[in-house]
């Protein structure tokens, strides 16, 4: 069966995000005001598994093992069936 | 009233991902096999508009204006309330 795993990487909590802080700075020199910007990174992994709970267990080793940094981001998993 | 705004940044179809390739490449070394590896970006903005469809229009100008390079990117545009 062949899936789609969506990585969300994430800062965790804390940590700097000079590259929201910049966005947040260029667009109220536009004139758009905001409360926050934040940004993330998304990896959308198409891969063959048996089952769904397979796909997210190997995906997360692959997050912990290459993708994330367990320092200093926070990631989550979905995982649904590729059409 | 507060929004999020959840902005996804895609290259379009056609172009190159090297980082999607080069992590797909990596996760191989590592006995990971996967079909494609494909690398977006998130902006999450939180900020204020009288209605959800002022937000989102909102954020489509900042789109257009600052965050999105048309030439080579696709962005779309997801607005929930802000608890």
């Amino acid at each position: 069966m062949q899936y789609q795993a969506t990585v969300k990487i994430e800062q965790k909590p804390g940590m700097l995000d000079p590259e929201g802080t910049t966005v947040k700075r260029a667009l109220e020199h536009l004139g758009y005001a905001s409360e926050s910007v934040k940004t993330a990174k998304l990896f959308e992994i198409v891969l063959e598994a048996e089952s769904a709970s397979a796909a997210k267990q190997q995906v997360d080793e692959m997050c912990q093992k290459l993708i994330a940094n367990p320092i200093v981001d926070k990631y989550s998993i979905e995982i649904e069936e590729k059409k």
